[in-house]
């Protein structure tokens, strides 16, 4: 088998956890399998050059900070396949150009557009594990490119692609993806497997084992993530292809993202464009709106709601009061969440929605504002309610079972 | 002018000599003047890496020590790129690899095979500031490699010659070459040229502003170089070629070698091949031998003398007393030091060592061993007349006047 291994910054974060990971990497070796690993930056060196580079500038060359930030990684790969030789274990260091990794030319965003894995190739061929400099391309002309924060897993996802991998393992601090935040419900349960559509559901309402572009890549190129932790031998998550054979599971998790703010604009005129017209100015300002809700018009007033991101709420605020003309009321809460379900079994099943309506309901908690997908449900609620709601719903869809 | 400029790892030791080092540069382009900049990593960020190396094998593979410490110079590269842009200067960081530089296979000491400016010679056309990455080039495999030590002013010196550039300017925290050190000869005097075969001479004599093979390089490309301080605005010192036209200067500098062991062997068996044996055993265990000296033979007895770095004096001692034929006696001194007269004018003038002698011998100094080449005269001394002799021999050539 070829396994990808990804590490991330904690698991790499000082010399004794590189020690560490070397002697899982060469464990897995001599088990049989061939192995690349992929890995970060040691935790604290990206946002030690990010911090020199503003002592600068405040808005520093994108060019130059994908020079700058692409070089922890390198120092990472290095010092892994060093440690690894010396544990006699066969091991060759390549930066993202080496791997063949070739980007678009959006320098700190950059997108993977296509990998020549041939050098890789050739030393897997050789028996050496293959150790990749994460987060990091080249672009045409030659410069070098990085994937954007996380841009790690996306490296090894995209890696296990070009190689045909037969899994993708993503270890960090946590050793899987659990139906809620075990630190708000303690009987929150680790899922043996969950669909990619699940998890970028999840990705996108606020767990954070996982990068969202990372999951729609693994989707797009049907590899399987294996999401571990690199500090216990536990089994971890399978996110992958969703069992078409086996009947859905209905819930699958409950996701709370806690950095949300409301905006409600009451009386807005009913005419073509005027939805527009606010969206357009928000995105302008680089606001970020997430959640947007409206209700059927009745007598040429409509009421529109949308949230953005709390530390945001100042700058949308100052904007949506200039806005003079068509609009009735405006309201403005930062002290809201939103708690979210979600489950590949809602396509088909009438219902759930409703349960979770009632449940809050029942526990006195008003539900603000709605919004749901085909696999999810998410509910804008008071901030206090945050872990009530989270362990209501938890227990009335059975997840600690 | 299209001028080279190079900064050692003290000149960029922090961000705010980083900064002082932008301000020199937008001096330096908005004179007029293109300007590429060649930088060393941030002192101490290479011998923490190589720690880190240490850390997990006493013999990291020289691949990925090259992957490693390759990731200094690129940080720095790419923050004076960003401090210049923020002073409205434009300007472009490249690695080893975009700016074109080629060397052999050799990790961690590579030579530089070849250089393509073709990229560097295009940002420049566009009026921007070009800042590459010393230390540093690619293989034919494409795998990054390093110069070893002091390589950076090797890159500036490669660069400044594929870029026909009107001067290389190496930028340390001295400013110039002395005629001897001023700590032990106050009135040393800087001086406004040198020949690079006197600056060789000093260099390998123990004067540690430039490194041997960049002057080396230098005198090949005909590429002027230009000593100058980070930290001031004096003029620096000039090595370039002789000046057939003028009268040469009898003796440039005085300089001291300290770091020198004596062994001396006594009645040794004038026979072929006894030398070459002894040089042998030396050379294989990598002990570094400096000056040879051999007097002729009488009565088919010779005297051989040889000079080695103090810290291999025990190995060379346990050596030489393992040797147990063709030697009559054995004695080694580590109390003793190398004080050299380098000049290019010595070629064409007799006399000039007779000079030294006798001002030596003016003081009661004994010169144990004495070597001469076209352009200097070595004598070893005991080491308690260093400073006594430096200062006599800066007098008697009238070096301070």
């Amino acid at each position: 088998m070829l396994i990808v291994h990804k590490y991330g910054g904690t698991s790499v974060g000082n010399l004794e956890r590189i020690e560490s990971v070397a002697l899982r990497v060469s464990k897995a070796k001599k088990a049989g399998d061939d192995i690349v690993v992929v890995v970060s930056a040691m935790s604290g060196e990206t946002n030690k050059l990010i911090a020199y580079a503003k002592h600068f500038s405040d808005t520093p060359s994108r060019r130059e900070m994908d020079m700058l930030l692409s070089s922890g990684e390198r120092v990472t790969a290095a010092l892994l396949a060093i440690a690894l030789q010396e544990m006699g274990v066969d091991a060759v260091a390549m930066t993202g150009r080496q791997a063949g990794i070739k980007t678009d030319n959006a320098h700190t965003y950059a997108r993977i557009e296509s990998i020549d894995p041939t050098r890789m190739q050739g030393e897997i061929a050789k028996g050496k594990v293959v150790i990749v400099a994460g987060f990091q391309g080249i672009n045409q002309e030659g410069s070098v490119t990085t994937l954007g924060r996380g841009g790690s897993d996306l490296s090894a996802v995209a890696i296990a692609g070009s190689l045909n991998a037969d899994a993708c393992e993503i270890y960090s601090d946590v050793d899987g993806i659990y139906t809620t935040d075990p630190r708000i419900e303690p009987k929150a349960k680790k899922m043996d497997f969950i669909s990619y559509d699940e998890m970028l559901e999840l990705a996108s309402l606020g767990a954070k084992v996982l990068q969202s572009r990372s999951v729609e890549l693994a989707k797009k190129l049907k590899v399987k993530m294996i999401a571990k932790s690199s500090f216990s031998d536990a089994e971890g998550t399978i996110i992958g292809e969703e069992d078409k054979n086996m009947e859905a599971v209905l819930v699958s998790g409950i996701a709370l993202d806690r950095d949300q703010a409301r905006v409600s604009l009451r009386e807005v005129s009913d005419r073509p464009g005027i939805a527009a017209e606010i969206f357009t100015i928000l995105a302008e300002e680089q606001i970020n709106v997430d959640m947007i809700i409206q209700n059927a018009s009745s007598d040429g007033l409509t009421n529109l709601g949308f949230t953005v991101p709390q530390s945001e709420l100042p700058r949308a605020k100052g904007i949506i009061e200039a806005f003079d003309h068509d609009i009735g009321g405006k309201d403005f809460d930062a002290d809201i969440c939103k708690v979210s379900i979600v489950g590949v079994g809602m396509k088909s099943h009438s219902g759930v929605a409703a349960t979770a309506f009632s449940a809050l309901a029942k526990e006195n908690i008003n539900i603000e504002m709605i919004s749901t997908s085909e696999i999810k449900v998410s509910m804008i609620i008071a901030e206090k309610y945050a872990e009530l709601a989270v362990r209501t719903l938890h227990n009335v869809y059975e997840l600690d079972v």
